[in-house]
């Protein structure tokens, strides 16, 4: 429903003069009165949808709910600055949820030197709401988005994907000081952070980008839940499939000039690994090459919201 | 509950550096990297509490969802700049519902100049709940506190007070525009809006500013909605209680320095009407004084979180 709905808003709103980036990257970046620009992002995660109380323990459903907007905001290689947090929190034992959420919350603000400025605290007779709003500042190497990936540039992802689901979709590391990093050290055209699946976020910053990509199959960085819950679920699904498909990874998506990148890949500046997938191109579409060199239509698959 | 968490957090957070003003005012005020000032807020409905979809149309509640965080930006005399906003709707006609609530908050966008600068949507199977984050700019005038006010500073209020619940608490004009003009023109020592009740409010501004105030009763405006609403209960609440403890009037308590405060009542620059209530004293708490010349203690009433 949300593309639905931000498509019906692209019409519906016209075009602000403060908006460098409106809706539909991973955040927005906002031209303020007195020349600075700022990034801000919002993610809600809701009881049911995101988490379930009785399974996953509260103050890692707070982490998540913070670091969910780090993400977004590492995808744009902006620095965070600040978090106001709503909850909606059920009548009973109110108080102590917010309590451990914030607990779950706090190390990683810390962490990433962010101020919690605020918030709006309700009781109700629902199930928890949390929704964290988080503001960030644009670094001289300027908002990475999604629309830039040209062709020749390489796909180069941090870290490992797939089977997230199996713990890791709670605590994952936002890879907003690798965004930083790689930012400052090299330029870098696109990115994204892999929030619905590798191949359907791929699939993001082609569109958004007027191109293509091709991915070597045999170069994706599969992780071990990935290998783990293929063999759990005993199914048809491949350990590859996972990491094409499965959402929750926040990992990075780059598009990173050819030199550039070779040049990335043979310093490997980051501890979480950078591995390049493939290659921007300007026919349109997702491809996949196989070990034999066999070129066949990718269809990206994740989490449709 | 609140005021709990609030207390917690307090203890809880170290101050951050960028913080200039943090947890416990209308909204907080941000220190940029690149030497600007964003001020933050965050408001959030929910289905039974704040409004029931039955009884009130969609697009008021979107117009009230973001005219509650406008009045917070009010109270700080800043200037709006975005919002994002984050909505959990449920599952059956959540697409319309979206854009009901969009439907009603955007005018009010566009008459404060207000970027809409993106959001999250999800769907699920609770009730609606809509939170709403505004950034705004502080002005040249600077951010309005709670803890401002000085003894001999006269009360001021804008507008009228008591019986919101019979229409206006969807439909106030937040005063953004008149907190801006006010403090262009006069010096101010501090601010709050009236979300939870005149009485309450002002023992905010009290408290925070370390200092009591008296109120003439005789002075304070009461709404005709006051009026209407103590004749349709008909129990012992008078039109004037209403006025002191009804919540949901937002409209703006103001500490003014006594020279500026007689200039300012001379000039009467808002349409809405500028009335002194009283004075900010030293001796702590709230009094009252009637007509007679008689001094009570007033007991602080209102919404209490």
């Amino acid at each position: 429903m949300e593309p639905d709905l931000i498509a019906w808003l692209r019409q519906r709103l016209p075009r602000h003069r403060r908006l460098e980036v409106g809706l539909g990257d991973d955040a927005a970046v906002l031209r303020m009165a007195d020349g600075g620009r700022s990034v801000v992002t919002v993610d809600m995660l809701t009881e049911g949808v995101d988490f379930r109380l009785a399974e996953v323990d509260a103050r890692r459903v707070g982490r998540k709910a913070l670091a969910v907007n780090l993400s977004d905001l590492a995808a744009m290689a902006a620095r965070p600055a600040a978090a106001v947090i709503a909850l909606a929190l059920p009548r009973s034992g109110g108080l102590q949820l917010a309590q451990e959420l914030y607990e779950g919350l706090i190390p990683l603000a810390e962490e990433h030197d962010l101020a919690l400025a605020g918030g709006d605290t309700n009781s109700w007779d629902g199930p928890l709401v949390i929704s964290v709003t988080v503001l960030g500042e644009v670094t001289a190497a300027g908002p990475l988005l999604r629309s830039g990936a040209r062709p020749g540039d390489a796909i180069v992802v941090t870290g490992t994907f797939g089977g997230s689901i199996l713990g890791r979709q709670f605590d994952f590391e936002p890879r907003v000081r690798e965004a930083l990093l790689l930012a400052e050290r090299y330029p870098l055209h696109a990115g994204i952070d892999t929030s619905d699946g590798l191949s359907l976020d791929l699939s993001r910053v082609t569109t958004e980008s007027g191109c293509g990509a091709v991915v070597e199959l045999d170069r994706v960085p599969v992780a071990p839940a990935a290998q783990e819950l293929a063999a759990k679920l005993a199914d048809e699904s491949t350990p590859l499939d996972h990491a094409l498909a499965d959402g929750e990874d926040f990992e990075l998506i780059l598009a990173v000039p050819p030199e550039a990148a070779e040049r990335m890949l043979a310093e490997q500046p980051l501890a979480c690994g950078l591995k390049r997938i493939g290659q921007f191109i300007a026919e349109p579409g997702l491809w996949q090459v196989d070990a034999a060199g066999e070129r066949r239509p990718l269809v990206p698959r994740g989490y449709e919201h």
